[in-house]
């Protein structure tokens, strides 16, 4: 028979997953610089060696936790192809408002990991950004808008616009969820339509 | 007869002046974290025990250079009361824009700035935001916008997207000034417009 120690032995791949997962977990309390390898360590109760055997350094787990942070939004605000395009928008919205209220923390740290001295995870976090406008792009292209250079910065404009709106208005609370909702959705087209028009 | 030294020879208050003078300018080429003590010293040709005797640290001295960038920005951008508060705005966004075209690298830190491990940097950049927000609701409020949680929301997200649009508008020069200054003016306006409007 197994001893207790042994059945809850992890495979290298669980315990890394596991490490990590403490790590995003950890945001939902304290900023990403106080995320360190004895912490990590004491909160799984492994040794600092093993901490150091996936991660290599504090640097190595920080890049490892805002990529699973950046994941999971990018999952959780994902556009439902099943949708019509006027809806999947709304829809979008309404589950990027959901993922910043229900994961506070998490949601900060990405808008705040620009927020990062480390040039990783400003890319990671960017690349959130880029990920965002793009995904507007193809849904605004699918309503009917040209693809252009003043469209191109209006909606990685209004992806900051957004991420701010977030903060205050979800993560901070200043704002009803169908407030908010509406006012990224309404911004949002707002922009669209004034880059597209000529002056 | 002065010597050539001795006419050259600041007094503390000039020489702090000019130390932090060199250490905004040197943002033109390279981000706040490679300004050091002894970078600082050699462009200055003072020693680096001087540097020191006036900032404590690198992080004392990133804190000057920081704060003098913001004090410029909010100089720079700050609201003509003699023009009339539907000119004002336009004159304050035009004013914004020529500051991110001839200030790039200063105005990128300065957002960026944020992006900065330092909690200081962080809060002395997030007070550009705050003190802009305020001018804002300011001059809206001029031209009649009642303030509400949905028009603070609204006009602390617009600063973030007008960031990023100068980032990329200006910065980049993706968008002629024109075209930039139109497009913050218009956007400003809309999501002051919706966020006054019950949906």
């Amino acid at each position: 028979m197994p001893t207790p120690e042994r059945r809850t032995r992890l495979t290298p791949e669980e315990r890394r997953r596991q490490l990590i997962a403490i790590g995003v977990n950890a945001l939902a309390t304290q900023p990403l610089e106080a995320i360190t390898i004895e912490y990590l360590a004491a909160q799984a109760g492994v040794s600092r060696g093993l901490v150091f055997y996936y991660f290599n350094s504090k640097t190595g787990l920080h890049h490892e936790i805002v990529r699973t942070a950046r994941d999971s939004l990018m999952h959780a605000t994902e556009p439902r192809p099943e949708l019509a395009p006027a809806d999947r928008l709304h829809d979008t919205l309404d589950r990027f408002v959901t993922f910043a209220r229900d994961h506070r923390l998490t949601f900060f740290s990405l808008v705040r990991g620009a927020a990062s001295g480390d040039e990783t995870v400003r890319e990671i976090v960017d690349q959130v950004r880029s990920a965002q406008a793009e995904r507007l792009t193809t849904m605004f292209s699918e309503l009917g808008v040209e693809p252009s250079p003043r469209v191109h910065v209006a909606l990685r404009s209004w992806v900051a616009l957004a991420e701010q709106a977030l903060v205050d208005g979800a993560v901070n609370a200043e704002l009803e969820p169908g407030e908010l909702v509406d006012y990224l959705e309404r911004s949002a087209r707002a922009v669209v339509e004034l880059a597209s028009t000529p002056r």
